[in-house]
């Protein structure tokens, strides 16, 4: 196999890359300079050497704890449970929430046969423990099923620990259609609604 | 900056990859293996140290000559002209054409200050002398007001040298729906009508 074709399957595999959109990408890097290639290909390299989930809270970092771990501007009476790294990033780019994170590596899901025992509940339990000041644990996995589901579990775990378990608020999105909405998001905005 | 932020910035500026795309692309290879990351790293290395223009006519090539350009089984008569290399995996993964390539590097565009000097005509042009057996040039730029430009100045330059200059077949591409179809495009499916 040639360097181009091994390229283009290599972007093939990246998600929602076709064959089209990879062959794009590889004759658009191939107008640049080698040198502008090159750093793309330093960017993953040095990802891949380097990035790793924190010790702490599953986040991934360079540094071991991250630096939200590290901090000492943030507020250590509070953890936001998420699903995966990347949800980290969208809580933090809204900058209204100054707690501690903790990263599951997914969510509950029997069919796939992912149980408790596969995500980082043992340490968010270990976190709890050890004289620790949190006082409320958020629990902002997604709006699915399965979401739900880990949500209710971290709720049976965590309560009894004397700790406050919210959930983030379910409602229509913001720029959200009534007229497009689905049912159940009607639903819950309905059940959810609060005095003006 | 860190090296995820880094990886993010890298990959939005790929043609078609917004913010949000370049967050995912690279949030789903942090999901992967480090193996897996480099895979890619070493594919975009590869392209930028052993890819390079072929001497003879252009086109892409690990080689020197290229593959095509250096094939005993290819067509020496026919040389199909194309404004890029791209344009070459397009037309050979047709198999329908068993001639050689020139590749333009671009078409001429008065208002971006690219002119006959700046596209690599010179190199077609030597190509044709030297005592060489092509009989027929293929102008298969793109259909594009440039590109027509481009297929006429490369008439004028050509046919004085006795050869057959020859232009893509214009008209409805395949599953084209003549209710949609512009008016240009059925007017030129109409002229160039051919017996059933």
């Amino acid at each position: 196999m040639n360097a181009i074709d091994d390229l283009v399957g290599q972007f093939s595999r990246l998600p929602g890359i076709g064959r089209k959109t990879a062959l794009r990408l590889t004759y658009w890097l191939l107008k640049r300079s080698p040198e502008d290639v090159r750093r793309l290909a330093r960017a993953l390299e040095t990802v891949a050497e380097r990035v790793h989930p924190c010790a702490v809270c599953g986040n991934l970092t360079e540094e071991d704890p991250c630096a939200l771990c590290a901090s000492p501007r943030r507020d250590r009476t509070a953890i936001c449970v998420v699903e995966d790294a990347s949800d980290v990033g969208a809580i933090e780019r809204t900058g209204e929430f100054q707690g501690l994170y903790h990263v599951l590596g997914g969510r509950l899901s029997p069919l796939e046969g992912i149980g408790p025992d596969e995500l980082n509940i043992a340490g968010l339990l270990a976190r709890l423990g050890n004289g620790a000041d949190v006082r409320e644990i958020i629990v902002a996995t997604n709006a699915s099923v399965e979401g739900e589901a880990t949500a209710l579990y971290l709720q049976k775990v965590v309560q009894p620990l004397g700790l406050r378990v919210t959930r983030l608020a379910r409602g229509l999105p913001m720029g959200g259609d009534l007229e497009y909405a689905d049912g159940v998001t009607i639903a819950q905005a309905l059940s959810g609604r609060r005095e003006l």
